[in-house]
């Protein structure tokens, strides 16, 4: 499961030194964290004596696709609860495409329904003789904040390893903070480690901040108890969140940003999307600028969403052809 | 460089084990076969000390894309000279928009007009002062064969390490034999090695296959020229190209390969495409159930081309749609 490392060289200014994980890289089901964090859960449900797996989230959903993906390559069925917004994008994407190639049964049903949903899937799914797992937790979606969390807890490793190679020590990790899954196993990798490292989240959802922090921290609790470890005194200082650089909000953005991933593109033949790693590698440039960090090791994680870079190939790269 | 090898478990009868070169995985502009030969044509201009890089393809050529890419990361003025074939789909492709991102500059010409563009091209560039280095060689593409098929021929030591791993050997290496290059280097490297290993190319393109046979072996004889090594007698009878699986000719497939890119995708979250890794895949199956091989360990070398994949999705995507 080990990605590159890579040197961006010449990204940044005063001193410091950029670097990225390229976790859009990890070989299955076209990459991304989300491969991680749906290999954590998929172990979890095994673990558990489950044998069919329930998952949530929209028809764009990049775990979503993993985890469908992951069940019917292993021959696990899968249920996906499929939400809806009334403000959605009703345009299917290459998650939506490949979500369908699948095969997860989906049920779909309204942001205000969801509880009532997953009690009646898998009591319908008990009545049957199956073991459902739903993957986050109980009908509520908690009891299984650790899991996800432990993904990140372990690729920490792959960083420390990269870094004992190289001599020397990360001063910054940069993510996408979304759902809060990869920064809180980054964090807790950290606090393990005892590094002096910071994990900076950069915002791209519309999530308010301080519900992001607590989502964050229930992830790192939750993680520390399930693994029988103690946390350390003032540990949720390091939950660093970065919110000046969501725009008008989750899959919103401007030219910044696609001036960011066309030029990411032509630099470091790296895909970014708008929606997650274009507008964190965006916010993460603004920010280091802003604060006046110097002559730093930094590292970017590319979480991935390749499918994500793909739609907005699409949508974007008809303008001004020339071949 | 190095690509992952995996095991495809379940895939073959016959006691046959199948595993797969993850080619598409590498770490620059999308991955794919053509980022290793792309980067033996960059070096080679730079050896031969010129500072302008001529390329020739048409606006879906994953070639172009990689090449491209690379001469705008590195700073270096790119001329790509289009083809256009009348018969041609004037769809733009996911190769298109990025070939477009690069912003190489475009010059148009027919099929039967290369040469006479090639040198007009090559000659304005020297009256400007520049070097140009035209990949292919002359102006009638030819003298530059070696370069290409330096690419696998370096590659094929990545197989070495993973069966001197593995204490055993792959009997055969499948994969798509369109320009040649990559199937060239392979044989170089079998060559050089003095294995045992059948090296087999399955034709997706249209080419005659006597022609397709000659390109493969001035590409082999170009490499061990330049390399100042002597071939083996009988070399040539390692040329070994399957031509019943090109279906209606390049860029042409039914539904036989539709459904195996779906089902690989299901069963291995494999990205394959319906113009090259796909039919190569299921040509490859074909041929081996249709030839009796048995207890044998195969290679499949997944050459990548993830833009078409994804040109598929869209394509076929919305069929079915119940998500």
């Amino acid at each position: 499961m080990n990605t590159p490392i890579q040197h961006l060289s010449g990204e940044l200014d005063n001193g410091n030194e950029l670097y990225i994980k390229r976790d859009d890289l990890l070989p299955f089901s076209m990459g991304g964290n989300k491969v991680r964090i749906s290999q954590a859960f998929f172990q979890d449900m095994e673990h558990k004596g489950c044998d069919t797996m329930i998952i949530y989230g929209s028809r764009h959903s990049n775990l979503c696709r993993v985890l469908s993906n992951l069940c019917c390559s292993k021959d696990v069925p899968c249920v996906m609860i499929c939400s809806h917004e009334e403000q959605e994008d009703q345009t299917a994407t290459n998650n939506t495409h490949l979500i369908d190639w699948a095969g997860a049964q989906v049920i779909h049903c309204g942001k205000d329904n969801i509880a009532a949903t997953v009690s009646s899937v898998m009591e319908k799914l008990r009545a049957r003789g199956r073991r459902p797992y739903y993957i986050y937790g109980d009908k509520f979606g908690r009891g299984n904040e650790g899991t996800a969390a432990a993904a990140y807890a372990e690729a920490y490793r792959e960083i420390q390893d990269f870094e004992a190679d190289q001599g020397r020590e990360f001063d910054y990790i940069f993510c996408p903070s979304g759902t809060g899954a990869t920064q809180s196993g980054l964090i807790c990798g950290h606090l393990l480690a005892g590094d002096g490292k910071k994990i900076m989240g950069i915002i791209i959802s519309s999530r308010e901040t301080e519900r992001a922090r607590q989502v964050i921290s229930e992830g790192v609790s939750d993680y520390f108890v399930k693994n029988g470890r103690t946390l350390p005194t003032g540990w949720a200082e390091e939950i660093i969140l970065l919110d000046g650089y969501r725009q008008a909000g989750y899959g919103h953005y401007d030219s910044r940003i696609t001036s960011t991933i066309r030029e990411q593109y032509r630099r470091n033949s790296l895909p970014l999307d708008p929606i997650y790693t274009g507008k964190a590698f965006w916010g993460m440039k603004e920010y280091i600028n802003a604060s006046g960090i110097r002559d730093s090791r930094i590292l970017f994680l590319h979480t991935g969403g390749a499918p994500l870079f793909y739609d907005f190939l699409a949508k974007e790269g008809t303008e001004n052809e020339t071949c």
